[in-house]
């Protein structure tokens, strides 16, 4: 094996060893899909209890064991009846074998262990020297949020040391900028025992949130969206009545009130149905944009939990648009609009979107989604938008748009979906009087752009590597004098920036300024204030910004316009 | 009897009529205590099913034939043992009987219906001819929310028809301003059957408790206290620890995670409680003002919701203050004075202060007891405060503070409490690191300004009879034109104020000025934007407020600058 071959065949190669390793030290756990990917390898399965962070040395260790073996891989075309009985209690690969075109399937094996395999592997286990696991997380099964929940080990292979010994570099300043690091070391959040997957939000956390949140309501009520606020808790039968409970009854949070069970939201689109059916609504009324910064509990199995990325209690910024068939264009650019300006601001300025089409047993006329589907191309256009058609892939109840942003550190993130939805007012007997007097229904569009807030947050946080924006910054500001002469001044300076809404503090002790300056550094203030004997004597500051640029003798005008420019 | 006389005696000769009737058509009530009041009488007791409003004519019906009956009313002394004899079965009288000092207790009977009594009261029941029963609410035995919950029966008498209809015109003007008549009237809020106590707020009642939050955020911000977010539910050890498992759990709500018991939270406590214990704490980072606008439920009895001031799931504007015993008195001062001035800003300017003291079987030292008492005392005093003082009202951990407001209608509310706690640092071992090194306990101070900001939404809906002040306004202003020759600038000057953040709308339709002014005044707008030609030509406009005075020429600085004098 040479190097410089393709890695993709390394890395399926190292699929393979990983599972053949699990095989070993966990008997009953079932394999189901284990591809290379861009940046290494991973294995979905479906273990008998789940694995933790910590078993991955041993199965990494297992791994090279099985490496030194120098096992032979042998591939072979196999009779799908001879498969069937070979995965016989293994309901995926099952699945996996009746989908697949042909009489045949191919196998390669290891010594004792096999596995369903197109084939381009290395000849020898031996061959893969150089490989890493790095990460557990939650998975689904065809990738469907209400199927079977999954683990997915990852892991990554190189042909030579070199290689791997780079890769490994940068996983490290990856791991430096981590938000569960980030969020402990700069105060943000935390987890406890005591609410497993359920985060608290310190000062400084719930100040970020709270500018997200303003952020979002300031660009939401320019366009007209109306906020509500709906209970966190609902009866059965509401759930019953939206499909939920059956769907996803095993994901929700119930208890009981009045002798009678409720549920603890997954969803707000109930809620704020009940809110339009609270009484009749004319066309007039339409489209009625309701939003709401639904707090939503979801449960999780306790192994794929992961910082602010995977939890069990979040926030969504959830719209719910009633309008009509003939307003669902303008309503979808609106949104569009509004979605490319926020990411613009955090900086993600690639917004890759894609259009989920009319999947088969789709609900509703042929006129209604080609009309729809329409409308949404029509309103991408008028964005100027590019996008991809996931053919086909839609819900059942209507067509789907999905966008994903490029982090700084490129990768991607879906965040931010418009759902169209003919299905929720038909169940819930929805309906507005047409002008003429008649009665129709309308349509539902669900919008998030955000998503979890809580997601999203830990997104920025890896996103800026932990420093903030100004409009961001928990402590948008730190005054700091070169002496303690200073401090009369720095403290008006304090009381003036205070009143004006900046998020502001004052170095209180007197140590010397580069000891400052770094404490500043640490926390990721993004201005620092110095003041000398100069400053004090023209009423200036030295704004120092946490890159090390300086701005020299700014007035305290000229430093409050700045700070305007910068603020929400 | 003759009019004019004391009416305490004819009203609680009412309360013994309405017990009368009572026990007549439900003879399994359990009665408690009946007193006159300022306003009338009540009588609270334990019904076998809860009464509903619609009971209540059915038992004024029973009460005139009781009156009509015309039973002399008797009065006697009789032996307590006989009395608790008579009282077997009701727990509440055999409580009172054995809290009387002496040998006997006084007794009035009317026909078969007796009641406990020290006397003053009518001759006879047909000298209760005027009476009406007003309303049904919830109340606890002994007013102690941790003790069994009771229904009260309120409702008034006089001796006069004239003074009865008198009353009844002031009654009708009161529920003319009923908040659940306003919240549906002016399309604030909802409860649905979907969730039994649990509020909807619609876009405009959602509007004005943004500004409720708004407006004390921006309070406590300045006064650095810091926002945190704690979980919905937490696991049953934790309310365990707190103490609030045992004494609260049948109020309490609970869930299943992962297989555990978890409460949905009752109370903010112990959640920021957990977040001041997430890392060691210097002396140097107290007083830790922790504040958070935390959604909590309860449960209520069904039969004694009433509209937003009796819910089952409310948000308290909850601090927890973490300090060292000096610190107290400086804290306490600052709230006092928060709390004065938000309630001024509902011109609520007058609030009664009550200061209660060490109980019995307190816990801390009597230096402790002293020291912080003495803390209060110094702050209402550094406040110019007015006070009383309720001896031995403290909670067992600590004493506390009291506030009562008074509204429009002279009605008072209590809003506002200041709660030392000396308990919960010990409880969940909670330690500063004070100068030199040693381990000490900080004292909490709970504090809530609005309390339930549902309930306290409710008071200024009735206190400002819907007619909220431009800053709470949910829609601001409304711009009306003379003609729609003048629509185009009318539009212009929306667009100008909507991105001022200026909460305004337009009228859309052609109707005469006079229909457009009824229109806004119908839905309590405070202020009207009125465009003529004369406006448009001169870039003006005419400012109409709700109660008909009006400002000519207002060019669009003014304003702009009269806006912002008015907002939050």
């Amino acid at each position: 094996m040479k190097k410089g071959q393709d890695l993709s065949v390394l890395r399926h190669s190292a699929a393979h060893l990983l599972a053949h390793a699990v095989s070993e030290l966990y008997p009953n756990t079932k394999f189901t899909l284990g591809p290379a990917t861009e940046t290494g390898f991973f294995y979905d399965m479906l273990p008998e209890t789940n694995f933790k962070e910590s078993d991955l040395p041993e199965i990494e260790k297992r791994m090279h064991e099985i490496s030194e073996r120098n096992l032979p891989l042998e591939h072979t075309q196999i009779s799908k009846k001879e498969a069937c009985s070979l995965y016989k209690d293994n309901q995926f690969k099952l699945e996996m074998i009746n989908n697949l075109e042909g009489d045949t399937v191919g196998l390669a094996t290891q010594g004792a262990f096999f596995d369903l395999c197109r084939g381009g592997h290395v000849d020898s286990t031996g061959d893969i020297k150089f490989f890493k696991l790095t990460s557990i997380s939650g998975s689904y099964w065809r990738a469907d949020r209400n199927g079977v929940a999954l683990q997915r080990i990852t892991g990554t292979a190189f042909y030579t040391q070199k290689d791997m010994r780079l890769h490994e570099k940068k996983i490290e300043e990856a791991l430096k900028y981590d938000h569960r690091r980030l969020g402990k070391e700069l105060d943000l959040f935390s987890f406890k025992d005591e609410g497993v997957g359920f985060p608290f939000f310190h000062p400084k956390g719930k100040q970020i949130l709270n500018s997200l949140v303003a952020s979002m309501r300031k660009r939401l009520e320019q366009a007209n969206y109306k906020e509500v606020e709906t209970p966190l808790m609902l009866s059965d039968e509401l759930w019953k009545c939206s499909g939920h409970y059956e769907f996803y009854k095993d994901n929700m949070y119930f208890s009981e009130v009045d002798e009678k069970s409720y549920a603890i939201k997954p969803m707000n689109c109930p809620g704020t149905i009940l809110i339009y059916k609270d009484h009749p609504r004319s066309y007039r009324e339409l489209p009625l944009r309701l939003y709401e910064f639904g707090k939503v509990h979801r449960h999780e199995l306790s192994g794929v939990l992961h910082g602010l990325f995977r939890v069990r209690a979040f926030t969504i910024d959830d719209t719910h648009i009633y309008c009509t068939q003939e307003q669902i264009e303008k309503e979808i650019l609106t949104n569009i609009g509004i979605l490319q300006e926020t990411m613009k601001k955090f900086g993600f300025d690639s917004v890759k979107i894609a259009l989920s089409t009319r999947p088969e047993n789709a609900m509703g006329s042929d006129k209604i989604w080609a009309d729809a589907i329409a409308g949404l191309k029509n309103a991408l256009k008028a964005a100027g938008a590019d996008y991809v058609i996931q053919e086909g892939e839609g819900a059942f109840y209507g067509p789907k748009l999905e966008f994903k942003i490029l982090d700084s550190m490129g990768r991607e993130w879906q965040c931010g979906t418009i759902q169209l939805d003919f299905f929720q007012a038909e169940n819930f007997d929805l309906t507005y009087v047409a002008p003429g007097g008649t009665l129709k229904r309308p349509v539902i569009i669900h919008q998030a752009i955000y998503g979890s807030l809580e997601r999203f947050l830990g997104i920025i946080i890896e996103h800026y590597k932990g420093n903030l924006p100004f409009w961001l910054a928990p402590v948008q500001a730190k005054i700091l004098t070169i002496t303690d002469e200073q401090k009369s001044y720095a403290h008006e300076l304090y009381t003036q920036l205070k009143e004006q809404g900046v998020r502001v503090e004052i170095y209180e002790g007197s140590d010397p300024l580069a000891g400052q300056i770094k404490d500043a550094q640490m926390k990721k203030i993004p201005w620092m204030l110095i003041i000398g004997n100069k400053e004090v004597e023209n009423k200036t500051v030295t704004l120092r910004h946490l890159d090390g640029k300086q701005e020299f003798g700014l007035s305290q005008k000229a430093l409050l316009e700045k700070i305007n420019q910068f603020t929400l």
